[in-house]
Formats: structure tokens, sequence, C-alpha cells
């Protein structure tokens, strides 16, 4: 669907969403070879069409620079040959992983002759909500194709030229391969009013998923009409039990924290226990500080630790300190600051980590074990949609068969229902 | 909680979603053991209090007899010693399933040792909304407690007085068993502000189910900011194929229309492949008219259908009949008007079976088969939830897996990530 000229972007999106919805249909019923041909050759297309998506690339960020946007952004937002080949290289991974679509969960035969089968299907029509990296476009179809979904990308409006410039050639592909180009448009980012068109697309939009951050992720969720995956969110903590061996604790706190500072997983709080305090913290804390983290605490020598510090998702080289009392204490500073995302205990004794993963409200609840393994690709996912922090259809990291829904077939011939 | 007097609706609600959250943290340690012994200890309790509950009941039928209110609905309000013995006997049911906390889903070792496994747990707190039932009170407690969640009820205000005898028992029994007795509440049911407070209660509530009428269902899901699940809308089709068994059909529309006509598995139009209509209208129409069934549609002698009859839900002994050109019309037809709930087939040839299954878009799709076997029960989960219309979480019959979330588990010996 190109946008016609004159329409409100209300009106675009609404259409944009009805032609998906038509697409959708015939997505669900392509063969694994069928779609694994296409994400191929949208790979090679890509490759060929670099020099083109470069040059649309470089538009943006002359215009994100000529608007002052911050370094850290601009990079954010810049394309090279090399993150093309990442991009690409994203899509025929995925064509190599396992096709989730006609999966059978679950299956019988009743009493009575009828047989049951439940059946991965894809859930229809999947809508991203997402920030600068114009690689997410692609990936965004990628997984969205292979799982047979149909994909409406809201991508940001500092990345334009990029977005439709992949788009363009991603269209082309289904077109060449007679497969309903709608399975993929990109919606018009001017303003914040396709997002609202599209969340409140009912019997359009069978989920929309926001990626980015906090402010859009719950703008996205709050004001939703159909049905989302809340994202991302990660106020992780460690708790090192007063059966910990500080060697491991600090080993683990370091690499959770200093590894990637502004991904998600990345750990926020460490809560030492009291009966361990005298002989960890030390080595903690210097090791932190070693590595240029500022500690945020309530203990002498510490930047003065408030409210605030205790919700902080930092994902900056700042970590919050907290002495507690017990394994209770722990479990309650969690309750209360936790965001479900992961949370860890170092400990040496089973039975505190027993108690821990039992007690602890989170996607992943870990002993002994870097924050930092909370991820699609280290689970073995393959492809990473991003992590769940609700708890209903998918929880922590989302691959492929998070995107499909299920349907009961059931095959007889000719029961009906005694009364 | 009891509602202390004075404060607003929406607090007393947020109050009870908050004692309901605390509560659900120990519900999620229970063994299965601890929780079967409350469950039969509740029917027991509920057994012996019949005649205070029966006494509160007459309250709330002769309020609503006072009020005029019709015959039918007053019968689905009016408890009597025999519906007692269904209530307690869905408790001891739900206490005979099999527990679906702790059950792991998958698990792997990773390279580097890590241990994963993915485990149910519970969601934490559920919110129901329903109609006049009181018995749903009871079963709402008995499938939230069975899969370790607490439970927050919004009863109708025609059964304020029955529910309110019911969740007292609930509570007590909860109380003796030095189990929390916030696992289960009755909000107050007032006006609609109770609705509108549980539904927004981001961050206390996990998921709210509405079980009602259309009307009902679409307030709750438009309006929340929580997750919720869309059950029970049932515009359900049988399609008459050109290969169809005339006999097999004719048995199946019947027993689909006729046996329970209120409920939502029933069927509502029926399809007539062009290709065998001269010899199955016929005897198809005569059947169901000698049955006291209306036939809407267009062939002479009907009642004339309109565009509403398409879209009718008639939960009654009306059905609508049109004769379609073949198997994509009435797929066509089926993906125009039909909620996604059940839709059925009637054939003898396996391609055009196949065709249907994998094209048409329902929570369950059935060949040579009566559409009134969705449900829990015949489904063989032992209790029903609901019947999920969405495709998000859970799709068709519900019973005690989908009160459920999942949550990693991840042992180690002290790994950490690779940068």
């Amino acid at each position: 669907m190109q946008a016609p000229a004159g329409d409100t972007i209300e009106a675009v999106v609404l259409e944009q969403a009805r032609a998906a919805k038509k697409a959708s249909r015939s997505l669900a019923t392509l063969t694994t070879a069928d779609k694994n041909e296409v994400l191929l050759a949208a790979a090679e297309a890509i490759d060929a069409a670099a020099e083109d998506i470069l040059a649309a690339n470089a538009e943006d960020v002359e215009r994100a620079e000529a608007a002052g946007t911050e370094a850290s952004l601009v990079d954010r937002l810049r394309l090279t040959a090399d993150r093309i080949v990442g991009i690409t290289g994203g899509l025929r991974q995925v064509a190599a992983l396992p096709d989730p679509i006609g999966v059978i969960v679950q299956g019988k035969t009743l009493p009575n002759g009828l047989e049951l089968r439940q059946v991965q299907v894809p859930l229809g029509v999947v809508g991203f909500v997402y920030e600068a990296r114009p690689n997410v476009t692609v990936d965004g179809f990628g997984i969205s194709f292979k799982s047979g979904n149909a994909v409406l990308l809201r991508g940001s409006s500092s990345a334009a030229s990029s977005n439709a410039a992949l788009v363009e050639v991603l269209r082309t592909v289904l077109t060449e391969h007679k497969v309903n180009p709608d399975a993929v448009a990109l919606l018009p980012s001017e303003d914040r009013s396709s997002v609202t068109a599209l969340i409140q697309a009912r019997g359009l939009v069978d989920v929309v998923i926001p990626r980015g951050g906090a402010g859009l992720i719950s703008a996205v969720v709050e004001n939703a009409k159909v049905p989302t995956i809340e994202t991302g969110s990660g106020n992780c903590h460690i708790y090192v039990h007063s059966a910990a061996d500080v060697d491991t604790a600090t080993r683990v706190i370091l690499n959770a924290k200093t590894r990637r500072p502004s991904v998600c997983n990345t750990v926020e709080t460490v809560l030492i226990d009291r009966g361990i305090a005298d002989s960890a913290l030390e080595p903690i804390v210097t090791a932190l500080v070693s590595q240029g983290v500022t500690v945020h605490g309530e203990e002498p020598g510490m930047e003065p630790a408030t409210e605030e510090d205790w919700h902080a998702e930092y994902l900056s080289l700042d970590i919050a300190l907290k002495v507690v009392d017990d394994i209770d204490a722990a479990i309650e500073h969690i309750d209360a600051y936790g965001t479900g995302h992961t949370e860890a205990i170092i400990t040496g004794e089973s039975a505190a980590a027993r108690d821990f993963t039992a007690r602890v409200d989170a996607a992943a609840v870990m002993v002994n074990a870097s924050t930092a393994f909370t991820d699609g690709e280290q689970f073995g996912f393959g492809a990473e949609i991003g992590i769940s922090t609700q708890k209903l259809h998918a929880r922590g990291p989302m691959g492929l068969p998070e995107l499909t829904s299920t349907k009961w077939i059931v095959w007889g011939d000719g029961q009906v229902r005694p009364a």
C-alpha cells in the first residue's frame, strides 16, 4: 500500500492494515520452502541495492546531524556496508530457523472418535513500533514473514528515508515471488497519529510490539485497544547471599554491569546479605570502581542513594548497592523495585537458591550466572523479537514461536454431541 | 479485604487488588496437596452453609422479581439445593485435576553448562467480570486457586447477596487453612466504576477475563489498560460442501442448532454449496423447520435475510442460510462475518477438508462434526474458564494451563557472558 495523497494519516494506516490483513490470509498457507526462498531472495536484493540504501541513509544521517542530534543517536541511525551485511545475514539466519507454523502442540482422539489437533498458526497481522535503528525494519519483516505474519512497521521519522528504501526492496521481492506485497508495509512516521491508529485498529491488527524506551512502551501499552506485548524494561538485581562465593559474585556482577551497560539485561542494583557484607562489600565495590562504575549506596564512600536509585534503570556505568538483612528482605526489595525482567542470586546453598527461584516473580531467575544471559540468541532461539516482561502470551526472550497462535483442527465422521 | 466505609469505589478496588497481589505471592509456592485440601474443604464448607447461601440467594431473587426482571434471568440467578451440589461438585472436580504449576514446558543445557528450565507459574492476580449466575463466583475461585492465582470477582449486582455469602465461606476456609484470605475477594458491584478500576489497575492485576454478553466483553476489552482475554462471542458457520453426505450434514446442523441454542458454540449460519443445493437444501430446511427453527435466507419460503442476519449471533431457534458458489465463497463469507470461534465443513472429500481447515481463521475448525464440541469439558480439560476468541495467549476452550505464565529458571556455577 502506498499512501494516497490527501488522506488523513489515520485513514492511510487503516487502509494499510486492511491490506495487511488480506495479505496475511495467503501467508498462512505458504510452505516453509516458499518462505525461505523469499527470505534468501530478500537478502540478495538488499545486498544488491546496498548503494541506494546507503544513499537514502545518508539523507537521514544528514538531516539528523543538521538537527543537532546527539552523536550516539546518529550512530544508531547510520548504516554502513558492514551493517548491511549484518542485516542480510540476519535474514539468512531466519531462513535457516525451523518454521514454527504447522507444529502440532498437542492432540488426542476422544472416546467418540473425534480427532483433535492443536496446531501452531500465524497470529495474522503484527505491528512493530520502534526507534532509530533501520536494521529493525528488516529484522521485523524477516521474523514476521517466517512465522507467516504480515507486518506493519512504524519506524522512527529520523530513519524515514532508510526505512522506505529497505521496505521498497522487500515489497519488490515479494511481488517477484508472487506473494502479496502488502505482507510488509511502512506506516507514516511524520507524527504520533500513525501509532494511535495502529494500536486502535481492532479487528485488523492482532498484536503490537513496541521496541524502544520506557516512554514509548508505556504509551503503546496504555493506549492500545489491540493486544500488545510489553518488552524490555529491565531493573535487574543480583543478590549476594550469605553463602555466596565472593569471587564468583564479583565476577558475575562485573560482567552483568560492564559487558554492555546500555542493554536491558544489565544489572542495576546489587543486594548484599548482611551475613557476608564484611567480606564481600569491599572486593565487589573495589572491582566495580576499578572498571569505572559509580556505586550509589548507603555505605561510607558511596554516592548517597535515594529512592530514585532503587527504581533506576541506569543503562550506564552506574549501579545501586544495598545491604539487606536476609533473603526475605532481598526478595521484598526486588518485589518493590524490580521490573520482572531478570533477577539473580549468588549462593553456594541450594536451599537458598531454590527458595529464591520459587519466590521471585520475573521472566528469568538465575542462580550463579550473569543476568546478561537473558537473551534470545543465548537461549538458542536464533532470532529475538524482544524480551517480554509481561506474563500473558510470552515471557522472557521471544523467538519465532512467540509470533504464533494456535488453532484446534477437529476431524470427525458425523459426530454430534449428546444432549 | 473488606471495603472500608467512606472510601470511593475506585480506592476500595485498588486496595483489594493490592491485597490480592500480596496474597498471590504466597499462593505461588503452595504445594498441590495443600491446594487440593483447601478446595475440598471449601466444597464441604459450602455444603454445610447451604441454608445461609440459599437465604442470601432468596434476597437476590426477590429483589430481581420485584424489579420485574424477566423469568429466564431470574432462573439463572436462582440457586437450589441441586445447584449447590453442582457448585461443590465443581470444586471437587478441580481438586482432582492435574496441577498446572511447576510443569516444565521445555529445558536444555547450554554449551557453557548453564541449565535452563521454562516452568509454568501462576499469572498472579486474575480478574473475572461476569453476569448473573452465582456459580461462576465459586468456579472462578476454584480454577484460580488451583492454578495458584489470587482472584478478584466482579459479579452482577443482581447476585450481590449470593456472591457475598459464597465469598465469605471461601475466605473463612482460607483463613482456617492458614492461607491469606485475600486470595479471593468480591469487588463492589453497585455501579460500573469497580469494573473500570479493575481493568485499569496496571501493575496489580495480571489479566481480566470478561464472561458474559458481547456488550460487557467489548466494554472490558476496549477500555482495559491491563491484559484481557476476549471470550465467547460465537457466530459459527457450517459449510455443506458439494461432496457432503446430506444425511450427515442434516444431523450435524440439527445438533449444532437445537441441542442448546443459547450457548456460544451453536451454529448460526449454514452455507450450502451451489453444487449440492438441489439435493441438500430441501431436507436440511425441512429438518430445521420440523424442530421449530426459523430459517432466514434468500430462498423462496424463508424469512428474507438481511445483512444483519449474516452478522447475527441469534442464540435462539433461528438460523441464517445462504447458498454459496464454492469453497472460496464460503471461506470469504466466514472471513467477513465469523467471530473466529468455531467453523465447520461437511464433506467427504479430504482435499476440501484440508483446504478449509488450513484457510479458515478460527479457534476451532471442524470436519464432519458438530460445532457443539468446542467446549473445555468435551476437549477433556475438566474445567473451563471460557472460550477465547482472541489469538494472543489462549485460543479456544481455556483450562487450568491457560491461567498460567512461565518463568525461566537458570542454574549455573559462575558463568559470565563473553563480550
